[in-house]
């Protein structure tokens, strides 16, 4: 199998915080499948123009080349059936989509507003300048404003995840006894935000908390070093 | 097929303003059970002493006595297999039962603040003293403080909306081509607004309230008699 899976790093590769690429490495640990991960930095939208947009990741394989992890997910489902599943049926296939709409519309929101200045703090030099314009530009003020009191949304972020802890007092995982793309889809956020911040997001007596500890033993050692910081 | 079935009920009993009763409404119809309804309010506890617990929906079949919409949708599916499946699959049941938790812990904390004196403006006269003071107890300031101010709260409460948007402009129901419980773990939600409320929570241009009316037009006219207010 030859996988080549383009992947967001920072100033010394040794981090992975995109919430996206994080969900297409745990996919790809899942069924089992060897990939060379090829470190890409925001600037380099010429290594993958071939895509027609501008973001990670990107997967290589078999002389296609596709983009947008829930695409991206479901190629490697499709293409390896025989392996472990990620979604398991159509139903949880429609889990896994929906557990990752929520993640995307809900916690990702609230978390870049948390982590934007460290995000900007571990990423190449030659990204800085892109990175600060196009998001200050997004958010209509300077990166720093955006973290601005940042302790005080702490607790409103981890409000929001009520409907993660509903399922976790029944069950180890969102998907039952072991994992499958839905706890990957949130897994990726909570993998993005440990490689980039020092902010402590969860208490420690939260069952999420315990559920990203039972995600984070199943990594891979090559994984689990891009998100050992914190 | 004698299934009994207690559903809060208003001073005319001409409305159902429960999410949870709305659930199993809903599933019921999906599997083309008739069914008795047995209007209830908040103070009738005896009647359903023999659950230990002072909720409807409760659900009487074949001698047994079931309470909790999630125990009662999983008995009518273990039940009647061959009629119309409520979850589809093994996966379907896990996404059914995530969007029950996000609808339980998300959309009904906002809604309930919204609603609350418009639920005590049509409920029987003999629970208007049980129903003030123990909202008034949970809430730690007077109905009228709960809702004062609510057209503010209106747009907050559609940002909530975001992961059925996502979901929605992909297809016309949660499910897929056709509803399933997980739409109408949130259809209970919105059924059980537009029974008491005259507030207008979507707009006119939002994909949610045109899966809204997909859902309204497939009640039985009997069920849609009972959320026609609003």
């Amino acid at each position: 199998v030859t996988v080549k899976l383009y992947e967001l790093a920072g100033a010394e590769d040794a981090r992975l915080f995109s919430p996206y690429c994080w969900r297409i490495r745990l996919a790809l640990e899942h069924k089992g499948l060897s990939f060379t991960s090829l470190p890409w930095r925001f600037t380099e939208k010429d290594r993958i123009a071939a895509t027609g947009q501008g973001k990670v990741p990107v997967l290589e394989h078999d002389g296609r080349t596709l983009w947008d992890s829930w695409t991206i997910a479901v190629h490697l489902e499709e293409t390896w059936p025989e392996r472990p599943s990620l979604f398991g049926d159509a139903g949880g296939r429609a889990f896994g989509r929906f557990v990752a709409d929520w993640a995307d519309t809900v916690l990702h929101p609230a978390l870049i507003r948390l982590l934007l200045t460290d995000i900007h703090a571990v990423i190449a030099a030659k990204d800085r300048a892109y990175f600060r314009q196009s998001r200050e530009e997004r958010f209509g003020m300077s990166l720093e404003q955006v973290t601005a009191g940042r302790e005080a949304r702490i607790e409103p972020f981890r409000q929001l995840l009520a409907p993660l802890r509903a399922g976790l007092a029944r069950q180890p995982f969102l998907c039952g006894e072991s994992p499958a793309f839905a706890d990957y889809a949130v897994a990726g956020t909570f993998h993005w935000a440990r490689a980039v911040s020092p902010l402590v997001l969860l208490a420690d007596d939260d069952p999420v908390a315990a559920w990203r500890e039972r995600l984070l033993a199943r990594l891979s050692p090559a994984s689990r070093s891009l998100t050992r910081f914190y």
